[in-house]
């Protein structure tokens, strides 16, 4: 294309940004003008993308980070021939595949974005696939707002893309110089920004943002650097073209005042068709090697951590399966994530003390068809917590997992022990949440997660434990296992990871006193075992659940909730961590947060004595 | 202290550090090793710090963000004669105050770590704090490993405390170079740190962290810049002093493999005792100023968001109390803080898109005595998840609002709704989570949480709804409000936020069709009001929970708990947010997710019908 038709072009997809709005009556279209004319360029002159074959493996990658430009994308996605002008105007109305952010209900849309600072952290993720895994010479191009680099997220990111020498990553901010609600810290200081950017090692380019040649050289130049990421700084004006709003204050987020007039003013309603430029290399048709792999074998009896069973589980999953790859929070010597290293060094990616990195970039690898594990404390997963829930509503099947959970972990204190874990876990939609407390168990678990369309969410435990199962034995999600069961049961104990072993002991203990408990391993913290639940209901008339956990969001809750269905209810009990734990062993730790087979014997001899003279 | 004092004084901290690590049988003596002389120097030279009165204004502020290095903390605490020997040989053992990382337990610990990353940005607020609001001229000395630079939410506050200009700030770097499983990024590259931290506005000093008159130019060099906070950068070694250890990989976490041979190594046991300087300054004793004011009224029946009356409430509390100050994450034009800033801009801080830095400056604040609230919107919330989680470990009390909660906000889509927030916050210790739905309520809540003692967390919400209360009505924590009741009642159905307005209007429809239920606003999500729930349970024998808000963590959840105290229990049943949501109108919203009140009214005829026919 010429420069005056990427002119117009931009002119076109201003216009269209305000029909979207006007016709929503919400959205925010001066934040898509001011970066119309960098998305044009992109469109006609650089990106290499098949809109006809979005699974094209040597497609491009556009991530809008700044997704609440959703009018621009969906503006792009007209000139690119596959919206069209009735679909336009659909924009943010029930059912309308444009959303007011996108979402993955668009074929053309990798990740959800609108949480802002997620869109280079997941490009970084994409970049080193295509790297390292795909080997494809496909670009991950990520338009970011100037706002959003307040984030700390994107300087995770921006140290990642930096170090793996991510020369297949192109940022392009859009520096309009105003936030929602006044103007950003840095203004058009588009030195400052290049200055910080360059001692992260990117390569960095100022460019005036509406002057379509400079920014036309600006991304050729991006392509062309060489072990440097590169970042196109655009100098913009927010609701450029339009004098009523262009650069002012207070115009975030609203439709034009004028729309009809403001479309007039940027020339009218244009139809200009973009033949965008097509991939070039692609892969060869791969069969996923499936591998006839020995699984890692223990004793029954012997102690084994669950977090040294995933390390192991993960090792073998990796020399089966050729799309499993691992992320670690620098931490892989805790988690045991580093076993997979080991094994397989080309699939491990190191993404040091940076959790909301580490979950971000195995959402870009999932989006690229791998099959990404993260690992890092359960404490720590807090930190990802947002891209966690954004990766659910993107649709992605991102494996992670969580070690030294609970009490448990002993003298570290309660800075390290991941206590709200399940909470926050079992909240996201679609998660699968699972807590074992075996080591052949663990190896199960990993295996299957492989295969979960959704978040899943594995809970490791620092120190040994007992191996209670065979190697043969299944774990299916939505499963639980009866470890203790006889037709006099008073209660049944429930319990996951570690409170599986004291409820084991509490009910040794009680048998001895002639009370028998029936004990249930409740692996599959969600979905949970309804029928397995309702049956010891009602065989037992009451259940003891028994966490290494807070008492809100965690077993206890998903217990209670499998009885919230308007039937008569069993009687329910719970024990949880419910005081600030400090430093102690874990017998202490257990005994002082009233979880260990001590309190579980008190708390039956309390409720069968009750269920005696009611 | 002359040169070779501090050089022993050196010595002794790492002896120290090696025998608390030995008596513990674990913990962090190697990293304790490498920033020995940085907390000698600092101790003995430039720390103005009134042991004796930890909660003296004029003292400066220690944090020792790598908190994994107690061991040399304490060591400081022994030569400045607080801790005795025999306390510093009870590290890491149940009921000591010597825990794993530091917790306020000690009193001259401001905030607990040990989650990397958070010391600097609660050291940044504790300085906005020093600056714009004690006006004293403490400073404050922020102790950091290089490992945890890689942590975004240190260059949140790396910007923020730049953008600030914050000279009475102090990051010590001890670049040792080795993090816990390997070689850091940047090894011994200070430079490379340097011009990052150059690059966002701050002073760099880059020094041999064992050469003690190098250190102590470096502090000085510090304390006398202007308009910028200063990063002292260390080249230092961990193990630094004992051979077996120093430098050397693997050797992380552990106590030295032959402790006495160390020590001996060391120079042996010594008793220095430094005699550290006290604060200048102080601030004269002020009554804190509780003015009369008007607090904001509204019409019953008036349309008026919940978010907008957080706003009022928040300005009026403003104007009642000087200690109340307010932190936005740049969206205070939509959570309404913004209101704040209009009547009360000396105490409002903006934080831009950082949430991370949000919370910690407003825990940084709470240190120092003031009572914040920080405000974003719910969903964003969770980005700051770990450092509620570790503030709730400080015992901080520490206000949150989120705003735009549920799908009740209707066209912006899933990546804005705050879905998964009530499971987030009643997970975290000792939280109390508020969720209203009338102005008035709003208003009352806002002026309770300014004496909540522990986190609090108000959940407000984006549309108007009406005014239901008068403003002369109270709303204690713990309670809950019966809005319909009779003596037929067949189901009670609970609700908060927006699903009390729904309630409502399905017991009016429920009404003309014969069929009589309770409802129950219950404002107070944790603790809930487990007398009135009780009661309601007993006498309409069925609780309906409504809930914008995923099944998981809510309210259903909190209901279901008070039960779980082995009695028998109600039927219960609840209504939540089990789809992912698109975009769509408010009414349209709430029809999808099920949870409007012909939702509502459709359960209850489905549960009075099985009443009667069981």
């Amino acid at each position: 294309m010429r420069y005056d038709e990427l002119a117009e072009l931009g002119q076109q997809l201003r216009v269209d940004a305000v029909r979207a709005a006007q016709a929503a009556g919400s959205g925010h279209p001066t934040s898509s003008m001011s970066a119309a004319d960098l998305g044009a360029v992109l469109l006609a002159h650089h990106l290499r993308y098949d809109f006809a074959r979005p699974a094209h493996p040597g497609n491009d990658r556009l991530i809008l980070s700044k997704g609440h430009a959703s009018p621009l994308l969906y503006a792009l996605y007209r000139a690119a021939g596959v919206v069209d002008e009735e679909e336009l105007l659909t924009f943010r109305r029930q059912g309308s595949r444009l959303e007011g952010h996108p979402t993955p209900r668009l074929p053309w849309v990798d990740v959800a974005t609108g949480s802002l600072g997620q869109g280079l952290p997941v490009g970084v993720g994409m970049a080193l696939a295509g790297k390292r895994l795909d080997r494809l010479p496909y670009r991950v191009w990520v338009l970011c707002g100037d706002s959003e680099l307040a984030e700390g997220s994107v300087w995770e990111a921006v140290e990642h893309a930096g170090h793996e020498h991510l020369d297949n990553l192109t940022m392009i901010v859009d520096v309009n110089r105003l936030g929602q609600r006044g103007p950003t810290r840095l203004g058009w200081d588009l030195d400052t920004y290049a200055a910080r950017l360059a001692a992260f090692g990117w390569h960095t380019v100022t460019v005036d943002g509406h002057d379509v040649a400079a920014v036309d050289a600006a991304y050729r130049e991006a392509t062309t650097a060489r072990r440097r990421p590169t970042a196109v700084l655009a100098r913009t004006r927010k609701g450029r073209g339009v004098a009523a709003v262009e650069d002012a204050e207070g115009r975030h987020g609203k439709p034009l005042p004028d729309a009809e007039r403001a479309i007039e003013e940027l020339g009218g309603v244009r139809s200009v068709q973009v033949g965008v430029a097509l991939p070039v290399g692609s892969r060869p048709e791969e069969t996923p090697k499936a591998a006839q792999v020995d699984w890692p074998r223990y004793e029954l009896g012997e102690e084994v951590a669950t977090r040294a069973a995933f390390g192991d589980a993960l090792a073998a999953l990796g020399s089966e399966r050729d799309d499993v790859v691992v992320l670690d929070g620098e931490v892989g010597d805790s988690t045991k994530a580093g076993v997979f290293q080991e094994a397989h060094p080309d699939r491990y990616f190191e993404c040091y003390i940076a959790e909301q990195q580490l979950v971000a970039a195995a959402v870009g690898m999932r989006a690229r068809g791998h099959t990404p594990f993260a690992a890092t404390f359960a404490a720590f997963l807090t930190r990802a917590h947002d891209f966690v829930r954004m990766a659910a509503v993107s649709g992605l099947g991102v494996q992670l997992c969580g070690s030294h959970a609970g009490v448990a972990i002993g003298e570290d204190g309660p800075s390290q022990m991941g206590l709200e874990d399940l909470a926050m876990m079992r909240a996201v939609h679609g998660s699968t949440v699972l807590h074992p407390c075996d080591a052949h168990q663990t190896a199960y678990l990993v295996r299957t997660m492989a295969d979960l369309p959704g978040i899943g969410y594995l809970r490791t435990c620092r120190a040994p434990m007992p191996v209670l199962y065979g190697p043969g034995e299944q774990f299916p999600v939505g499963g639980c296992k009866t470890l203790r069961s006889g037709p006099d049961d008073k209660v049944t104990v429930i319990g996951a990871g570690t409170t599986v072993h004291e409820a084991l002991r509490a009910a040794d203990s009680l048998a001895v006193a002639g009370i028998a408990v029936r004990v249930i391993d409740l692996y599959s913290v969600k979905p949970v075992d309804e029928v397995a639940l309702r049956t010891a209901a009602e065989e037992t008339g009451c259940l003891l659940t028994v966490e290494d956990h807070r008492p809100e969001g965690g077993l206890g809750d998903a217990v209670a909730a499998v009885f919230a269905d308007g039937r008569p209810q069993p009687r329910l009990v719970r024990l949880a961590v419910r005081t600030m734990p400090g430093s102690a062993t874990l017998k202490e730790q257990l005994r002082t947060a009233g979880i260990d087979a001590e309190a579980i014997a008190a708390a039956v001899m309390l409720l069968t004595e009750r269920a005696v003279t009611p």
